[in-house]
């Protein structure tokens, strides 16, 4: 049997209304002969307000205890959905992560799924049953229940539909699809009709926010066709596939921004083995996440370094690396907590120079200052000030003529 | 180890104040050295919030999905009285009912209990953890979730006791124990200290609603002492336990009433084999719980049968009847919706007769009408005019002097 699996997330499943409507929008589906797996988010707010609730009653509430709570968010809207279709007449059984088979290891909050024991899944599906399983959890060896972290819905549909080797893996949410930067920050963004894992990967790594870059990974990994689209339309959305189209494209794909951006800068650093490490070694440890390095060349025994934190790291992080600096002998530590990330993304840029000084042009000719430069094969990535982010994000759109197919 | 089981009801854990509260009693009670197994209901009014969820987004739930989405409820509630004790340093886990291995049939909503597989419980135990187990709950051999119905927590906790060979087991509520009668109604009414099994489960059956009979009726089989008491103070409540007290108490030990009752009576129904069949069969299959039935003597052939059943059931049964009636050709069929149900419930009157004329006297003296009678071995009850209910209860408290020790 042909199988499709469908990841429907939070805002799709946020209420009674919303959850009808997706049994029907499920039900013409399964009418047209396929078998369906639905993977289903917790409604709403609903995962925040079980966070809130915990904390009220711990003040560290104990990750595995949590984990189990946060369970509870996807069953609730896993059964719903399952009644639902019920009751408009269609064949339809929930299955927790547990009787899904979704085995996982137990780092409870972040858990790797390490195997799917498909019999169950494969036996509601033959009797004809839409399965409708609960997103972004896990069982361990123990029986304990582990969850996969944020975004991890993504994750849970694109490894079921690896697993049962599905068709493809639609993503529904509350956009049309992968559009070729934030249509709120510029109105003649555009809907893309197709984009490479690649490029996806990147995309969301850099701020874009509508899939998870993890289950991007593993769609890639397993070749696992992804479709991003709207749980509100029947626009056909985004294909996130093998880019083969990449010698043809050979252009910017998208462009994505992160106004989350904290930059703490050191000059005068001795240039030795073992300062980086003394330097983010701390930071790790502290659970400090930290995104762009930028190292300048040494000048005399002596160079600049440059990192970025996320605004509500940053007091954080400057007083971690206040003692570092003190005892290596730095120069001067300073910080600056209102930057952004600009970034163009496209496996175009793989075979064609260029690109980055088209950029730095763009954002000169309207007056932007870059203040850190980072590149991998398929991207660059400026650091500029978080109040031109707009006008930036809206130069390079136009300018490498995102708005035309 | 001695282990203690110690359920806490819905009341006991709504809002974080109160679990932290039970927190605290639990890690009193671990700090005496015995092994704690706790059971928890779902906060509050959760579970009514469920069902009327699953009423919004389908007209008739499936039993299966509505019994996996109210296994969430306790679910809810066990993980944070498990944070709530780690956050006070007191070592605990919280199971769910198929990882504390309590398996049943598969009646969804009204599951049976077919075994519990203790070794995780007693896994847990043994590391010194205090074990949170969600009541209401268990697993089939299929892994689907099941519920044992509405105050089936009191029967899960009841069950692991006698799994577990514990002490005894601890029933916590919103009041201090069993008492003679509802304080609401006679301000005299008194905790009793001891009851019988049977006592307890005569009054539980007849309307009190402190403790479930299926509960007590498990507690009996496997003669497991269970106390009743309240979460919010330290009184010791009531040891409901083997009736061998009997012999000296001889006496009324409590009074329980019931204004839930509506009477449909029946005049002329001709007296042959099977009129009871074709009356009740179709009440049965509809669902309608018939509760006490009288006939009277056959007096030239017909007699006369009345029965009663939930008001808010009268109608439906009024229309289930009324074709049977036509059809036996019973003489008259009358329904009254506003009765109650007073009995007087004590192992003493095993022995001693006289109660039921003292009863009947009671009542008349205070111009009580008798509508039905009906007894066991242990207790009589009168059906009487719900208006009337609590000037019964009253003058029946009094006059079998059960306000004095």
């Amino acid at each position: 049997m042909n199988v499709l699996v469908q990841k429907f997330g939070g805002t799709s499943v946020a209420g009674a209304e919303r959850i009808r409507a997706v049994a029907e929008r499920v039900a013409r589906n399964r009418a047209k002969g396929r078998g369906i797996v639905v993977v289903v988010s917790a409604m709403g707010h609903t995962t925040d307000e079980l966070i809130a609730l915990a904390r009220s009653v711990a003040s560290d509430p104990d990750p595995r205890e949590m984990d189990l709570l946060l369970s509870t968010g996807e069953t609730v809207s896993a059964t719903l959905l399952a009644m639902a279709l019920r009751d408009i007449n269609c064949s339809a059984v929930s299955l927790t992560a547990a009787q899904a088979g979704i085995r996982t290891n137990r780092a409870f909050s972040r858990a790797l799924i390490t195997n799917i024991h498909t019999e169950r899944l494969e036996r509601e599906l033959a009797a004809g049953k839409v399965a409708i399983v609960t997103g972004f959890q896990g069982i361990t060896e123990d029986a304990d229940i582990t969850t996969l972290g944020r975004g991890g819905s993504d994750t849970t549909a694109v490894a079921l539909a690896c697993a049962l080797h599905a068709e493809r893996c639609e993503i529904y949410t509350d956009v049309e699809g992968i559009f070729t930067t934030d249509p709120r920050v510029v109105p003649e963004a555009r809907c893309v009709s197709h984009i490479a894992y690649e490029e996806m990967l990147e995309l969301a790594q850099q701020g874009a926010r509508v899939m998870h870059p993890r289950a991007v990974e593993l769609g890639q990994v397993y070749n696992m066709p992804i479709v991003v689209r709207s749980s509100f339309t029947e626009a056909p959305g985004t294909l996130i596939g093998p880019g083969d189209t990449v010698e043809i494209q050979q252009r910017v794909q998208g462009i994505a921004h992160d106004t989350d951006v904290a930059k703490i800068s050191l000059a005068g650093v001795p240039d030795r083995p073992g300062i980086a490490r003394s330097l983010f070694a701390p930071l790790a440890e502290a659970g400090v996440n930290v995104d762009v390095i930028v190292q300048t060349a040494s000048f005399e025994g002596v160079t600049d370094m440059s990192f970025t934190v996320g605004r509500g790291d940053l007091d954080r992080a400057v007083k971690l690396v206040q003692p570092v600096a003190a005892e290596i002998k730095a120069a001067k530590l300073a910080s600056a907590p209102d930057l952004a990330k600009v970034s163009i993304v496209g496996t175009g840029m793989l075979s064609q120079p260029g690109y980055a000084a088209r950029m730095f042009a763009i954002l000169a000719d309207v007056g932007i200052n870059i203040d850190m430069i980072t590149t991998s094969d398929i991207r660059i990535t400026c650091i500029i000030s978080a109040s031109q982010t707009e006008e930036a994000v809206n130069a390079l759109h136009a300018a490498f003529e995102l708005d035309q197919e």
